[in-house]
């Protein structure tokens, strides 16, 4: 897999010169990240810009390490036997109009798979957006610029989709309002051959890889995969598209993904201590959560929900159980520390209301106080903090020992900060630089959490 | 209920010099909505800044309509006597320490409520942040300023809440990032005296209210709201804090909302034609979009999905059908007009991905095109677009005749508006302005098109 994400040299069969084409956007982000080691193939023209094409990838007077294919899938075949000739052996079709359109696009890959085989290339895609390796800044997708120019930073986390969109799109819309870093972005679309496993394999041992989010719409080599699940500690989470009969029937659709056992794929990555999600934002956040907080997890993940606002409790408790969390039984100990930070007339109780605490005894020191009894409860196995973002200079929390408090326990923590947008963000990043995952919506919060804690 | 909102002189019964405290917020935020008319009373300070204070609300010099009480509990029956004395038939209870304490609170708000009964006041609260008359700019609220200024505005939703963050923070919160207009904002607490029932009654015949929002811990007259619900048009949202066995118990320690079995509340609401929600940012999404589109209920909520992107389209088929919801069987004909809109590979279905369909045809044609063909399908009772917005000053889409085609056939539509935060923005409101709901997370849309049209 390492030639896929270090190529050193770079071929594109397809360049375009319509800059409204995907085979022109290739272009551009190909020049732009591998200059003078990318060599465009385009017969009809001389040059796009300055940059000189090639009649035909067998013209290139250099090794090349990996040609991305953007042209008819009719022409495919032929382009790929070029590829082996010239001794290409990483090849990513990026072209739509294979197996997921039919039984003639089924036969079609069948031979581009077979020609892959038996001319010792491997093959990324069809129907896909190729990959980024963000911290070498290496763009092989057709990906508008503006989605990953300033916008997909170096991190831990590694991606890998079976849609365009969520490897692009979507991703640049998350990324836009809750940025985080990223490490690998794989589309790999019909995957004929490279496949999740094959990136999973490769992610367990990358070290510029932390956390694996995938997006899979059905499991190829299951039994593999699970048994590289199981060899890691790195998290990995699954959204899987096809959960109901309707997805089902659209992914067949899409990516031409075999019916398989839903059932059967969720125990057995259940076992594997894969985390599954159900939405495509409750992916990414998770991963990103992933990236910054603790994970440990019990069977009846109970839970400690401090607040600020007793109907916010109220609404938490009905979320953390419809996702078959508990709320967590407070020790008398517990308690009796709590009562000692509250106005006389208040007994507290789990959901922890802190306005009265806060209005009492002040907002820093009654937090690190609360948060010190909840997270020395042996019955607490996870909490969920919620803050408020006043617009206010002078900082509200004392966030080195709060954090310290809220780490020192090794329980997952995962804060949900309400306010303005431009607090909010201020006191996200304090925390989450801290080691303390934040939210920006309380039900999202609740499903991280979730991930988090629960063993299912 | 008239007087409440549309009081002309208001006094505040424990106005505070401090800045820090509630009543201080309530006398800055009074003075600066009634200026002159406003008294403030306070024992132990001449004035408040420029603002002379009054010994006791009997010496002042003026007609009361309504005085906002800000003080501790037990102090509260006297005050109650006063105001009656004075003449005052309007009062709003701020101070928590009631009912939601324990018996002892619940013996004192007995007797708050016997003193309002035999003297003819009209109680608000107590445990609660009061409200606010948007329109007319009327602030009876302790909430911060930061929160109301510049961020509420004039609109046909009214919101009445049992909890002071649902009100106050967390409206703030999400209008901060996605604004829409309110008519009246109502937290009533303990609501000893006024209950939902009551404000329903008075928003049915408000003609600044069209959309009524409310967070209920418990449904008091629960018979007569039923009725009241059936005899209006105008669309009620009820988010019930409570719904578990973990909520039920935080509710009760929260606001003393007494054990009501959930389930006869919820088929009662469901045979009024109230739409129920899970969560709060559900709640105010789902009021939002109401006060912009169609609601059309069906048994089975038949979805169209248009999506730019397979993955996308596959992943909502699965959150459509979490919340029981249909994909819609595209019947022969609209598929055939499908068809002529996409390249020659593709066979179009439900999901539809118009990526192929756009780059072929160009987006605002193929979206138009598409959109007709989908409406006039009888067995679609809804449609769900995913958009894309670029950072491009051309418009992508042709909003006006999109927008017409949207809203001829009466079926309620809901578009997920995908992109950096800044053009998703321009977008939307190009949308919204032609009475089409936007959303900015995809399994958001979900929950707001169910509410649009699953009768359940």
């Amino acid at each position: 897999m390492k030639l896929f994400f270090e190529p050193r040299r770079v071929a594109l069969i397809g360049a375009s010169t319509n800059k409204r084409r995907p085979g022109n956007q290739l272009f551009r982000n190909m020049e732009a990240c591998f200059g003078d080691d990318f060599y465009p193939v385009n017969p009809r023209v001389e040059a796009i810009g300055d940059k000189p094409c090639y009649k035909s990838i067998l013209d290139i007077p250099a090794k090349i390490d990996l040609a991305v294919i953007f042209i008819p899938a009719s022409a495919v075949p032929k382009a790929l036997e070029q590829c082996a000739e010239k001794g290409i052996r990483r090849v990513i079709i990026e072209s739509a109009g294979f197996a997921e359109t039919g039984p003639e696009g089924r036969a079609l890959e069948a031979r581009c798979l077979a020609i892959g085989r038996d001319r010792g290339l491997r093959i990324w895609g069809p129907n896909c957006m190729g990959l980024i390796n963000v911290h070498q800044a290496k763009v092989l997708s057709f990906m508008a610029s503006w989605i990953w120019e300033g916008v997909f930073s170096a991190g831990v986390v590694s991606l890998v989709v079976q849609s365009g969109m969520l490897s692009a799109g979507f991703l640049g819309h998350i990324l836009g309002r809750t940025p985080f870093g990223l490490s690998k972005v794989c589309s790999i679309g019909n995957k004929m051959d490279v496949d999740e496993t094959d990136l999973l394999e490769y992610f367990v041992d990358d070290p510029e890889t932390q956390v694996i989010a995938m997006y899979l719409e059905s499991l190829q080599r299951g039994r593999r995969f699970v048994e590289l699940a199981r060899s890691t500690n790195k998290p990995i989470v699954v959204l899987k598209g096809g959960r109901s009969s309707f997805g089902k029937k659209a992914a067949i659709s899409h990516t031409s993904a075999l019916a398989q056992d839903a059932r059967v794929m969720e125990a057995a990555l259940g076992q594997a201590g894969v985390i599954r999600v159900r939405g495509m934002t409750e992916l990414l956040d998770v991963a990103r959560c992933l990236a910054v907080g603790e994970v440990k997890k019990s069977a009846r993940a109970r839970t400690a929900v401090l607040t600020f606002s007793g109907g916010g409790g109220v609404v938490t408790a009905d979320l953390l159980s419809d996702l078959g969390m508990e709320l967590a039984d407070l020790t008398p100990p517990t308690l009796a520390r709590l009562k000692e930070v509250f106005p006389e007339w208040m007994d507290p109780s789990n959901p922890v209301d802190l306005y009265p605490a806060y209005e009492k005894g002040g907002t820093a020191e009654t937090l690190k106080r609360t948060i010190a009894a909840v997270m020395e409860d042996p019955g607490v196995d996870g909490v969920y903090l919620h803050v408020f973002a006043p617009p206010s200079r002078r900082p509200l929390y004392d966030y080195d020992e709060t954090a310290r408090l809220m780490v020192a326990h090794g329980k997952p923590v995962v804060v949900w900060v309400m306010g303005l947008p431009e607090s909010a963000r201020e006191v996200s990043i304090e925390f989450e630089k801290r080691g303390i995952p934040t939210v920006g919506e309380v039900g999202r919060g609740v499903r991280v959490l979730a991930a988090l804690t629960m063993r299912r």
